[in-house]
């Protein structure tokens, strides 16, 4: 199992009237980061697309422990589990400059077919793309 | 010409650290208002869609007078003007409940296929929907 | 216990490229429904935040069990319980106008001063209004 | 006048369902850019509002040439202009990588003082950091 890393910038837009990063943002940050990483496999989501694939968000966990500020640098570490054929689980940490965990969260994908709309078996080229990548059932 | 009149509540998502509504969320109260206004002229933005239709924005001015606070009640006033075979102009006036304007928009959609993402000319099931809405070219 | 019912419209903005709303814009709707929820208590949160009280959102569990798409019209019910004094669960159901339950979700929200952001006990004004609205730990 | 360049990744969360990035969207790329290219002068937006300083949005002007898609590379050129003592006034042209002029924007800032909330001339330390950054009136 391998550990992977995005950084990136909380905006302005970001922010809610609390002076935090609103809740649901973090949601968009780590569809970024693992989207990011599997540029960095060699496979971007948008070739994905392209291939007749879509892999929506089927499950979600989310645990706040200190908030996001505007401008902030944010660190996302990933760790990718193949839980099964039909579905891949993504554990995320995030880190502020100083180190410290601020935000723990787990996301659930299922692979489903762009003209049915219908759950299907990870695809051989996504599969190959993740080998030795992620962990797998 | 006619006006119309669509109201609708600033959420929390909406705001920013400044304590006001984002200016970026002003365009989707006025996409929002739109297509409620359309609703009530017996067309709804889904059927045109699914037409075969879509209705880009393609140009936008907007005049911010007075922030709009989390929680506000906004009232948006429009008036349409099929300003020529392939462009729909659409002004607002957005009002806050002591019956002040807050902020002044102008949208201008084109009328483009689906299938080719082509402009092209206001399909006749759209302009019946409008004719008496609207001011016309 | 008590159950909540809250009603919104799925928006054009809230769509991604799938055709769905998108994941992250669910969290807006739980937000939107738990405060008009409030709201019909007789206490806003706006009114929470005047008095001194923040309550963000700590922890999330969301399953996604069928799309919302653009237009769609979706029912929140909700059911609220204080599991300790110090934190507010709300669980939510979402259903789709054929009364199938497409979402599932439970957020956890703290209560915090807005001078100091450390967390409190709940303040007893919102405890009252929340007396026989809600499950008590 | 000195041009400013800054180059940001369409999201999926950007998007809508019309397969291209939602207009509201651009708003906040204008914003990430002009705060970019202010860090850039050695100036943070963060410091400003630290400050006491906020530059809310009072005007905007967008012109939509071409869509922007997922996951495109867009460069944001920008001009500045301090058109009076209490006004600062950006251009921005939009380029996909083909070198193709995509948008066309211009966005009107105001200085207001954060305690009062009410517009004030520009603070010393922000003309002095724009100096030969920006045309001035």
């Amino acid at each position: 199992m391998i550990d992977f890393n995005v950084t990136l910038r909380a905006t302005y837009a970001d922010t809610d009237q609390m002076g935090f990063v609103h809740h649901s943002n973090y949601l968009k940050y780590l569809e970024y980061a693992r989207w990011e990483t599997f540029r960095n496999f060699g496979l971007t989501y948008k070739e994905i697309e392209a291939l007749g694939i879509l892999m929506p968000v089927i499950d979600v966990k989310l645990r706040y422990l200190k908030p996001i500020y505007y401008d902030d640098l944010v660190t996302i570490k990933m760790q990718l589990d193949l839980m099964s054929p039909t579905k891949l689980s993504i554990d995320y940490e995030l880190y502020n400059t100083a180190g410290e965990v601020i935000h723990i969260a787990n996301t659930v994908l299922a692979f489903i077919k762009k003209t049915t709309k219908k759950p299907c078996r990870i695809p051989e080229f996504i599969e190959e793309a993740l080998t030795e990548q992620v962990m797998s059932y």
